[in-house]
């Protein structure tokens, strides 16, 4: 496929959407924001690095790639505006390949009802980067949630269950849904002092937060929500479910700071889930730059640095 | 380099900007605009495709992959505002490779005041992919310049010199400098009723900004500024030089349509530039869709169907 064909296959393929006034097909496409404020971020899915043509299908890896940027959005609490899709083209895919990659990417954008404004195609003896830049705004008169705004004595909070995304051809990592309508739940709700999607596990990833926010933070190990996936792998491989749950990858659920007093609003009762989705505190910030795990008997345990990083 | 390591470095790298609250470090930047409309563009230059890096410095792909994007702004006379880049790294590039690509990138970012807000980097054994995304908008009270407003009638105008860019190791692909102040300048002087930059050679992309507007043109082939990287190219392989204005790549400069009454402020004086670029008036937009190439003696020729397209 030519590059013009697969352009033109998709500015017919993409719908209309009122906040684009230009879509594709010109030099560039125009986006209607209801604010002065612009959200950005880019995130490129590798062959081999990020996912794997040869166990994922071409829809499943245009799904990840998108839904990867997407929980960037969910991070910040905001709303995802519009989206734009690069794919570096394997020359010996077949003319499908595009097309399958890109209806993917749409049809995990169209669970949020968001455009796909931009694209850009190149093929070559290589194999396949799909690159997604997302645009996002926040819903008027709230501010974006960082990462840096987390306060000693806040409850940190880590949403859904974490570890053994990774270890399944059709794992977590590749079906998870972004958690953007939880964020902007929990956004309208409590005052998110910050947040973060956990992309590299939770070991690697709260120092971040805690970094950003000059805070440290103290994390009761045996509190940390294990997925069924870290348990059957820690079944397989003998070492701890709760370790896996620290240390594993692509979990793509929220971690997020709130003061003590918004947690009545969190945990309401023993067992209730007021925003649909198990919620789960798993610790405290503290003010010492230092990141502390408990075990059972509250005894201070040095942090497992490291986790998981795409090298 | 890991990509904790690449990106705590660009986030130390990257100077502060004041219409940029939260920059590269969290999971998206946060970018002020004036006005509640942004333009995008993405754009990836791989190696071996749009560049080489067995010809071309790590530096110069750098600067190349940014200028490409910001010419797609000054296509629409829009001002950039911010943008992001991400890098597929080779595995085998040294330590330099994602830095100096990455200098170069800031160094034409630079010339536009144009901050870089957002990274992303993966290192795998294939070749470099350089993707750019673009966030630019309108000064106030001037909407973007489309493809799709050519009028029957109208004048059709390109900056600088065409034909013979690619043909050498530092040609005018490499060395371009995009034409966003040019585009400022004629927005603010005269009614661009359609505008598009040249990528893919008079011949291929004058047909797309004449579908765009459902229109068509007569060009007067001897008008074609030619470049002297066209003649020299001319003497080397014997085609015409005027054949190489049509059907080279990558050109990178403004081709625009403007009512007849607008001419004198561009062309007040013969030999007169008062843009400070050369500006030559090549055709005029007809109602009927069809374009036609006329000789010396308006004579009409058939079109030269192709031009330069990356496969």
């Amino acid at each position: 496929m030519r590059e013009n064909d697969f352009l033109s296959w998709l500015s017919g393929t993409v719908p209309a959407h009122p906040a684009v006034p230009v879509g594709i097909g010109d030099d560039m496409a125009v986006v209607r924001l209801g604010a002065g404020e612009a959200l950005l971020k880019i995130d490129q899915c590798m062959d081999r690095v990020h996912v794997d043509l040869r166990k994922h299908t071409p829809r499943d890896i245009g799904v990840k790639a998108v839904n990867r940027c997407l929980s960037d959005c969910a991070a910040m609490a905001c709303r995802p505006v519009s989206l734009m899709i690069s794919l570096a083209l394997p020359r010996d895919g077949d003319e499908t390949l595009a097309r399958e990659v890109f209806a993917g990417c749409q049809a995990a954008a169209a669970v949020f009802n968001c455009p796909i404004v931009g694209g850009d195609t190149g093929i070559w003896d290589q194999r396949l980067v799909v690159t997604v830049a997302a645009l996002g705004e926040m819903p008027k008169g709230r501010p974006p949630v960082c990462r840096s705004g987390a306060r000693p004595g806040d409850a940190l909070i880590v949403s859904g269950e974490l570890g053994g995304s990774l270890l399944w051809r059709q794992g977590h990592h590749m079906t998870f849904v972004p958690r953007i309508e939880l964020a902007q739940a929990l956004a309208s709700k409590v005052a998110l002092h910050a947040m973060m999607d956990l992309s590299d596990g939770l070991a690697m990833d709260l120092p971040r937060l805690c970094a950003a926010s000059k805070v440290g933070a103290m994390v009761a190990g045996p509190q940390l929500p294990i997925s069924p996936a870290a348990e059957r792998l820690a079944a397989r491989d003998h070492l701890p479910a709760g370790l896996h749950a620290l240390m594993d990858g692509e979990d793509y659920e929220l971690l997020f700071a709130v003061a003590e007093s918004d947690l009545p609003t969190l945990f309401p009762a023993p067992g209730a889930e007021p925003f649909g989705v198990r919620l789960t505190r798993i610790g405290t910030v503290s003010e010492e730059q230092n990141l502390v795990l408990l075990d059972a008997n509250d005894q201070q345990h040095p942090w497992p640095q490291g986790g998981y990083e795409h090298q």
